[in-house]
């Protein structure tokens, strides 16, 4: 990584430990969150120019800059030390020190926090679409065996007689509980910390609900000490997740189970089996 | 344990082992679900009574035994597995055996799932207000030191000034959000299982409507396999919990580094201080 | 809780405020350390005999009052704010200020993590003999049913027949398993804090090799600030016990399995079923 | 993926899914498997040979193959279902129908369970090799700065004075005890499953002490049920894994702290600094 390139390299004399920027590099991860970045810097352009920190001219033209960069897509580049230091720097090249004062106002830490949050609300519509589509097939699965009994266990005894469907619509009903909890969960993401700087705000008159407005977030946070340091939504995420992986797990078992010689309840077809 | 005194002592010919018998109670601690269930057995009564599977006068000598059971309150009965059977067996010595019929059409397996939620109810009720009283005293403490002025840090590192109360306030909306997450968590316990009995459902006249408006729950369960089983609100509510005490430990941790010699800028009262 | 008995009352002017008094007391739980508390307190009364802090007749007196203590229980106390507090009001009123010289050169700290190792080494101890008699009933079972043959399962599909008892020794292997890891934990239980005092270790002529050896630690720790925080014997130890769990949890999914009408491999005694 | 080439492909008659040969597809994370695959195959082929299901010629002309293939390294291939079908379809391509035959006796389950065990005893060497350098590096330090006197903290209050060579060597004891967990996990781990094919051993001669001695195993496990179902060495490692991080993030924690401007005890310097 050559050092004159570094973004923070006019602060620190020294060099920076080579095992030290390895470490510290996220690119190869956070690279995925390229597309948000770009757009989430599209929109910050626009409030820089509202706030007259650029004029109309300059902001055209970093915009068509973006455009081009998200154009051209994410690719490999050894010097950057994450996503956003690989798009300011492919900026720089287009726009020159203009490209520079796109970060005015801003910081990694409200930037990345507006990112993960515009990557994980697409996340997450297109696991409630996975999800939708997963009841579907239940319910047509449901509606094409409905005269099929079969045993209901409790502890795995006999215990009284259900129909096929109502044990398959036994998972629709879970399934739904955990799409209402993304759809709360996504709630929560869809809050826009743009705006709350390092920690404490910044003085440019950044119009907070427009930049919203324009990247489709429904609200903006309130306290910015808060914004910058929320990952709460991370935490909500991965459990709902977990439940939905439960319920996906019992489904599965309950399959294997109904497909042994024993039960005899199920037979699996070739195209789902393997050795 | 009186074998003849157990419940399902109808069907078992050999004596329980006690050893599994020990192990299989649990009464020492699903005894704090006694008011849920007594509750709970009491509007059950009622809606035998509509189904016509008691008459008016058996449903009032029920009612009011369950009702004397609730003022006795709950005690130790070494023959009790559980707090259902330690009422029941209540119920028994008030009645005879009218008392054996409140469970007509009813199964251990709802029973619970509606007791259990009957209780978190309460608990997540009770713990709303404590968040709510330290929001509060956030606030309080906020509007009292208005003017005083701390460093803000990134990573430890001074970044830049903010007001003591705007670091407060980042407390205050923490805890908004795990109000709103207990909130769609309390909605999602607040529906009725009872009905569904072992697994399949009843088919006694239960009015399952009129059953959960006289609980207080909002909604029925749709599905009888999945509402014995479901218990997504225990993980919800916990991860809801462990939210909770990540925000609470990290008010802690911020109060601990800035009573430190080094910080300085609490000074802890006595009241709150030990060795 | 009587302001004026409390151990730490000379240092702080102001009252307790009685919700933290509530928050911070432990001996509720902590009460279970009582034997391990008094045990270790005796062997120091020894050392600080040793280290002349003592004369043989203060200490006589001192390990007189403590046995008395040890042989009256742990009863109720509510001004004991943790067992150690307990243990140290009771000597304290059976010999006076001399009592209070038990503390000189030891700290809560190396006398909590004392207290800790000695309890958890005995709960270790207690757990090993109940896993083997597990493995015994396992070795009983496979000799008397020796010839059974049953089908083995990839998948739940049936592979190839093997021997029940080779099914049932496979939970001999994990117990054994179970069993090594325990014992590699107790070994690092078993070293003794003891003489680290608050975290810088103690002026004081403590023989900690001869303290070692009265109360049975194979080791003394090296270093006194890792002494007093050390708790990675807690998590491998929960570790272990998580992996005891989960080989009894297969076993008993087994069972259950093979006790189905369908599998039909098993038939459970009453004595241990239950409705 | 081309069916006909499929290793399971003689048994089935349908087409597998294509969603579902995607998901279960282990290739892009098990390749990494590759080294210890194929080296167990080689020994695996001599124990073949021991048993006369190979002549010398044939087991020569695989080894040698073999050989080829580890020279060669793992590589994309889009019709590997994993690892071990990619090395066995290189096998088949360099030797024709003799290359199918190396798999006699053996399952991919007790193959799966040896590769891993491999692999996993080099991560833990490699693992423990840097540990070793990081207590070097904490003896280095504590050496060169041997008077340095710093305040040593309860509860982040100051308590007593230490040295900066004890609190440094406070980490090395906890890096010494993880080292002792992972070499404990490693004798658990160097057991050989290989033998046990798919559960219930193999009736070919196949001498497993010797293979295990030609792969560098300790031991060879004693019950196949057992062998091929084994993963506590995983949750085992994990586990020391995670107290190692613990102990790793509790430094870093003190150096940020030491670090900030009110507790100067630290600058760092620019090599291990970022903005």
């Amino acid at each position: 990584m050559d050092e004159s390139k570094k973004l923070w390299g006019g602060r620190f004399a020294g060099k920076t430990d080579p095992g030290f920027a390895e470490f510290n590099n996220s690119f190869r991860f956070d690279r995925r969150l390229f597309e948000a970045d770009v757009t989430a810097s599209i929109a910050y352009c626009e409030a820089l120019e509202g706030a007259s920190v650029l004029t109309a001219e300059e902001g055209n033209q970093i915009r068509r800059a973006l455009r081009d960069i998200l154009a051209a897509g994410c690719f490999n580049d050894s010097s950057a030390e994450d996503v956003h230091s690989f798009v300011e720097a492919r900026l720089i090249e287009l726009t020159g020190d203009l490209g520079r004062r796109l970060h005015t106002g801003r910081s990694r830490n409200d930037q990345v926090a507006t990112d993960f949050r515009l990557w994980l609300r697409d996340a997450i519509d297109d696991l409630n679409t996975i999800i939708r589509d997963t009841q579907t097939a239940l319910l047509d699965f449901a509606e094409t065996n409905r005269e099929i009994v079969i045993p209901g266990y409790t502890h795995l005894q006999r215990a009284q007689p259900v129909l096929l469907a109502h044990w398959c619509l036994a998972y629709f009903e879970m399934l739904a509980r955990d799409r209402e909890r993304l759809s709360e969960v996504r709630a929560r993401v869809n809050v826009m910390p743009l705006g709350s700087a390092a920690l404490a705000g910044t003085s440019f008159q950044i119009d907070r609900e427009a930049l919203a407005s324009s990247l489709g977030f429904a609200a903006v946070s309130r306290n910015s000490l808060d914004a910058v340091s929320d990952r709460d939504f991370c935490v909500e995420f991965l459990s709902a997740c977990a439940l939905i992986m439960v319920h996906l797990s019992r489904l599965a078992e309950d399959i294997i189970l109904y497909a042994t010689t024993e039960f005899g309840i199920f037979e699996l077809g070739d195209a789902i089996a393997t050795g």
